[in-house]
């Protein structure tokens, strides 16, 4: 083994027909990957000498039992095999072993970087279906990463350049999204919001409650939530100590987000940050989960069954994912091991 | 009065006291704006000098009651004047005056656009307060607008780039957004957005509708809307003749119309389209009123009272609506007289 003198950041090829090997290729010849971490992939060697055929990007692969055995150089990756993939993979199908595949890749992910040889994780997508033909009791990798480190509630972030979300709620009915609304519960997700952003290295974050109704309600005009709910509970987030402003109506508390005005935004509802942040930037938006152990963050899109194999997947959002990688993961286990 | 090679565009100066004046005045010294239109302001001379001194331009105005009194050219700005303004104005302040000023201005601006003397109008923001202030008794432009064309429902499309988005409902309260889907109301919805599209020259629209729930409910999952009342409405106006995809999740469906894979997106609220473009390019917004017997566009920004009369308004904005009126004006005439 060298010295090293770069983060290792754990890779998971996500789901096997889907666009995760390709984009990951192609993430590990960027310069400023190359340049500012370690890979170590989670896959299979099979599935990525079927991506390198697809891109025409040539790697030496090189499987790895412990990381002593790991030689960082230029053009090789170190792999983590599952060796449940054996044969060629058929691109862009629910297929059961692929399912089991990507779960035994985000597991073992899970215990390299538990044990602390890996720093953080950037996960590539997995496909739901395909999980559950391969009989996985878990909904998504947000799931397992869950279970296996007895974390009761990730916090999601999404991010690109200075815009920051977080969500109070995110896959619930559109009609329930008021009625999840109570000053505790916006308390709470202020709370999480401000851990969040201590995670992430955020001495003192200041955080904006974005409004529930357009142009926040003018003053009970459409809508009264803003003075009942949300005015109450960013006093109460204030009284306590947070740095909170808000509400502020949500066409533009992104925009002033961006503008620095404050570092992050609280989102009431799912599409409410989803739309912000990739009309912002679709390709470099970035899906980090907090509140673990350490910091694993995903690419905002899924496995483009309809465009995998085709080497036209775009892998700016991997490449943003290992790059914050390495930025904030040691930030994100200091802060965790130091209040746990 | 000189040959008349360009449109002649109409601007309203909106409240005098907000920063309406300044960004026209910076509008009308950009390169392309100069290029191609001819401006007429409706305002007053008194106001226009105050934006001089605050910004440092310099222009010629000449007063103008008649068109064949123009003479176009750099650096002269015609302004017909409504003799209400006559003392140096407060910046920043709610004055009834200015209020019953900018009422006046969008009038004799709807007079001569409907007369055909100007081709299109673009407004700088007014004040709610002091037109109220002022005694005047309509709520916003667009209603002056909707009273005197006799317009039922004049429509709403915010535009920037490639990004056009429509809106099913606007200022009610978030929580009775869902109560408001039909199938027959998002049918209308389709049936006008396909009109205005037209009344913008597009010759056979391709439209999109955002949905409802995250993810457009993951086939019920979360919320059925999708299911039971927006597949069921695009089903209808696809009968009638219309083209139209969707429901589509509404954090990818602005992209997706940026990318070109349609021309305009209906959204269902406010918000959701209102972040979408405004993420995407806040400044370049602009908000286009059809439905009218000429096309009015409007900044998507307010008389931004804190920062009126500081020379730091940014007219980005302003110099969009200018281009689209000259580029836009005249196919929206003509689509409405024949359509009328």
């Amino acid at each position: 083994m060298n010295h090293i003198d770069k983060p290792i950041i754990a890779i998971t090829l996500g789901d096997p027909a889907g666009i995760g090997p390709e984009i990951i290729l192609k993430a590990l010849k960027n310069e400023r990957v190359v340049q500012e971490l370690y890979p170590v992939v989670f896959g299979d060697s099979k599935v990525l000498r079927q991506a390198m055929d697809i891109t025409g990007l040539k790697f030496n692969l090189q499987t790895l039992q412990r990381i002593d055995q790991a030689v960082f150089q230029p053009n090789t990756i170190h792999v983590v095999e599952s060796d449940i993939i054996t044969e060629p993979v058929q691109m862009g199908e629910i297929q059961g072993v692929c399912g089991r595949a990507a779960f035994s890749y985000i597991a073992n992910a899970i215990d390299w970087t538990m044990s602390g040889i890996t720093l953080a994780i950037a996960t590539a997508p997995l496909n739901k279906e395909s999980l559950k033909a391969g009989h996985i009791p878990y909904q998504d990798q947000t799931e397992v990463l869950s279970k296996f480190t007895q974390t009761e509630m990730p916090m999601t972030l999404f991010m690109v350049d200075a815009m920051r979300t977080f969500f109070l709620t995110r896959h619930i009915p559109f009609r329930s999204i008021a009625g999840a609304l109570t000053i505790p519960s916006v308390v709470a997700g202020l709370q999480r919001s401000d851990q969040g952003m201590r995670q992430l290295g955020f001495a003192s974050p200041r955080l904006a409650l974005a409004a529930l109704n357009p142009h926040g309600g003018e003053h009970g005009l459409f809508g009264d939530e803003e003075m009942t709910i949300l005015g109450p509970a960013v006093e109460e987030a204030c009284r306590q100590g947070l740095k909170v402003v808000g509400p502020i109506p949500a066409d533009s508390a992104f925009h002033l987000n961006v503008e620095g005005h404050f570092d992050a935004v609280l989102s009431l509802y799912h599409d409410q940050g989803h739309i912000a942040t990739k009309c912002y930037d679709f390709n470099r938006t970035i899906d980090l989960t907090l509140g673990l152990p350490f910091l694993r963050i995903a690419v905002d899109h899924g496995t483009a069954f309809d465009i995998a194999g085709k080497n036209v997947a775009n892998p700016t959002s991997m490449i943003e994912c290992l790059l914050a990688c390495s930025r904030y993961g040691q930030q994100a286990r200091t802060f965790f091991k130091k209040n746990s």
